[in-house]
């Protein structure tokens, strides 16, 4: 009655994802946990099976589906050895750190002729972009043509090297672009302030919509997502993300925090929900492993990008008919 | 492991807090239910066994808590059953009808020795309130000083009579107010517009801080309701509720709903997960029997100042040592 | 063809009508101006004959209309010898230091038989404030039934007294709220905070609308004026005082200012304006002798309700014929 | 002592400048006015001398300083008649209708050695975007690395053809974002939605900072115009353009205006006195001829870029020394 998940890796994700199973999601019970820090993961056992060996945990049969929420490294690996078990998985972006790897899943996924893996783009839950589809899709803005995106970082963390701008934040604009517009982009963009920082991104749709994104690494005043879809009729955009106002010191307004988790705690929350129902029913929801596999094709297209001034075609290839 | 819960009532807000503990909330089981249309109660239950008298459920082994969600006037009796089943309640406000009834429940809470009420005054656990009141208590806003509420709702309900808009509305902000501030009214003002509707009332705390509460029935314009809290070095107030805002045939904002509950389905969701794990761990959390107490007591004597235009002294007996 | 203007008193209000006449006004000229600092006065004159004495500027030919801005104790005797000199004048806020006093100017100008006073109340202008009121008066909100007045100060001048808070700042909400409702008040009540502020003055006017105004001397964090006219089917509130946000240090926002100036520069060039042209066309505009009488008499009465806890009824004398 | 002005056109924008000149700009009087339309001018005269021939109106005795609002394609002929009369001129924009036509005045202007020419791009006299350039110009929010633009219209007039998005409307983008950053534009990308409307322009100016504007002819929902400017440690952008919020029928918000008048209202006014100022100081201020011309060649060149997907390198000429 409740769902047996196991969770591999303990890292802020995943131990925010270990939270999220035991205090605010119904229906799931945590059964296993594995962490490269073997003590870590006993401090955080609380009665669940610990894993020294994640494909142990996999396989094991305590384990009705997993949580990856290891080093983006293994994510392809686990995600197939999960398909291998006939598990379904909640697996967190990237899918993999290539498009041949990616590709490979997505292969795997289509033999098995049955959708077990969700990719964690958070954001197709979080309730201003749902509310942004929904006004879409309702009509009330008319057709859409044009997305602005705003994606700023406090600061680059220090392992970041140049494309990682591209294949670890703007994938977040490529999959909700994708998902708010209905439609895959077919070029790319880009141009560059000095230093390399912020880039401003710009796509065009199958449907000939424009996307426009800033992605800031280091933006310093603070973590600051934002978005704007202008249709024929109107325009939806996200609140300032805050609930509460204040004045003090001749100032005021809100704070902003400093990094993404508090930004999106709400989208990881009815992310896990869904995701327990969904495997709970039976049918797969949110980003599917083809998503995940077009989020890292298009990013690997527009790093190459990134040297020229040129307008750069993207081909992502034929989507299976499993995700039509 | 999981808590096994009893449903009471299974109107609007019974038919919300079922739907928030199969959907929404982590470890809790719903193992009873029982309305007074047992057809009703028949659509709602899978699984769960289906009771035709409430007394029969809290009594029943296959019951560890309860959540009471039937008519306000049963409230009193059902939560004097669960003290004598030595079971933990949730109750929805009011706790009972009268000060009288109010005061019986108390003291059966008190003889027992320890607290198993809570009472559903939903606001305090909803974000924004939330944040104000962190803000007041982390001394970012200097000592708090005034606070203006106003709580509007679209239109008042066919069966409200005059003293309603106390007695049903103004109570949750009586006991916001006491939690936000930390002090307990004494003395309250009520001036009156035409037609008896807006209702402006004043309270002064024994803190000397003022509240003033606007409370119209009918607003028209949707469910509204707003707080700002004064302190000697700045304020706090309510965002405007929305996630989204909207640009279209000239005009830019936002929507209200007509009524209280997606403005708080956050707070419902928050406080139901937050009961579960207060039951499970035995440390009472929430609105009290006493805080239930006060906001009936404090009521019954603002109603009584509808009448005339003198400031009337508020009296609410003394708090007993288990709600210290 | 252009109006020939003398300016009384170059202190901060004056410098700032003689810069808005000179800079910002169309149609006027200044001609003479007259300070108690005959040195200051020199700096400033620009070509105007400068006076020692405000009565000759008065009667000089050189002079077709006034601006009183010297200490509020010489409006009365200034706005009196403007009268007898059938000079039109625009007298700074308050009109005189007492009810008496102001009564004895409405007298002579009804003697007189023609309005050639306007008080400085210069709210009267303000877009946010002219917005709102024409928002009711289009119907936009239903009926107005209730006004939320806000009024915080940064911090008291030095040489404010107790009562000033309601005699010197009050009075603005006494005024703004007659023009906005069309209505007068006829009961007040007054809360006091801990100290003395902020006040909380709620008002019932002959319309049975309920005012309710916050005055905060020393709010702290600003100068900071909010108004907010609800209505039976909708509200209109003012903006957020800026055309500017900033995103800075984790924080997003804007400014406010330390005092009124900046907030209401936009409302004194447009009274400035206005009366210029009033003058030119002999209809008089802007508030009136008699909405000084009004706003200081029942300041007046406001005060000694400071005292006590009971709702005192004001009482403001019948309006003679002129003012109808 | 006050300065004899000439107004030539007195459709929409000229009328207007009319009205401020006399009802709201300070030390200015109007003395000419001259519109083909004889039977206009003549209600508008209000004592004016009326001109049929505008090289009359500026030869004039009377006439010490010209507004030029007449049609677009009569602009570079009165402002080289202005200049060969040595008269200061305040002409709308665009200067002239191509470049070598704009260049001409230039080099006219530049032979006579000295300022007489204003060009009519009145944002930069709007306080939000003067705010935005004191924030910037301050180091409030870092170096300025990216500027977005937002410039929407409820619907193109009639008369509009394909590149008349960027020769009429995106001109006021080229200005600004001059004025804001301080630099010139030396690359531009258009990306076209379906239809050529959106369009979506990205520069690159000569510090390598990025320009991004959507320009949207057929907005639909009104008239709206928006930046922000993105700094390495901050932003700064309009807020809403607003001064009152209202609450109505499920709804919060405020109303755009259908075209630009309303929304820069303040800015032809500030404008005006500023240029009337500027006049009488001997100072030149506002967009000066040079500034004009850019506008001009930069939007010819982005022109050739709609066509193309391409990058085009953009080339401006030198600045004369009179311009630096
Ligand atoms: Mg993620
Ligand atoms: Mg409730
Ligand atoms: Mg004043
Ligand atoms: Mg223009």
């Amino acid at each position: 009655m409740t769902l047996a998940v196991g969770v591999i890796g303990l890292g802020v994700m995943g131990a925010e994802h270990l939270r999220l199973l035991r205090e605010e999601t119904a229906g799931a019970t945590v059964t296993a946990i594995c962490d490269a820090d073997g003590e870590r993961a006993g401090r955080l056992a609380q009665g669940a099976a610990v894993f020294a060996d994640p494909l142990a945990l996999i396989a094991s049969d305590r384990v009705q589906a997993v949580v990856i929420a290891s080093p983006d490294a293994t994510h392809a690996g686990l995600a197939l050895a999960c398909l291998a078990q006939g598990k379904p998985a909640l697996c967190e972006k990237p899918l993999a750190a290539t498009t041949a790897e990616s590709l490979r899943i997505v292969e795997a996924e289509v033999a098995l002729g049955r959708r077990l893996l969700q990719i964690g783009y958070m954001r197709r839950f979080d309730p201003a972009y749902v509310e942004m589809k929904h006004a879409a899709d309702a009509g009330m803005i008319g057709d859409p043509v044009l997305l602005h995106n705003v994606h700023r970082n406090a600061a680059a963390p220090d392992w970041f090297t140049g494309p990682m701008a591209v294949t670890n934040s703007f994938v977040h604009e490529i999959d909700i672009s994708r998902w708010l517009l209905g439609a895959d982009p077919v070029t790319a963009t880009v141009h560059t302030a000095p230093g390399g920082d912020p880039l401003l991104i710009t796509m065009e749709t199958d449907k000939g919509q424009l996307v426009s994104t800033e992605v800031f690494m280091n933006a310093r005043y603070g973590y600051h997502v934002h978005a704007q879809l202008v249709g024929r009729a109107g325009t939806v955009q996200m609140a300032q993300p805050a609930v509460t106002l204040t004045n003090g010191s001749l100032h005021h307004g809100h704070t902003y925090p400093e990094n993404w988790v508090p930004r999106f705690r709400d989208a990881y929350r009815i992310q896990m929900n869904d995701w327990v129902r969904s495997v709970a029913s039976g049918k797969a929801a949110g980003a599917s492993a083809w998503d995940g596999y077009v989020a890292t094709v298009v990013a690997e297209q527009v790093v190459s990008a990134l040297q020229g001034a040129a307008r750069v075609n993207l081909s992502l290839g034929a989507r299976p008919d499993l995700y039509a």
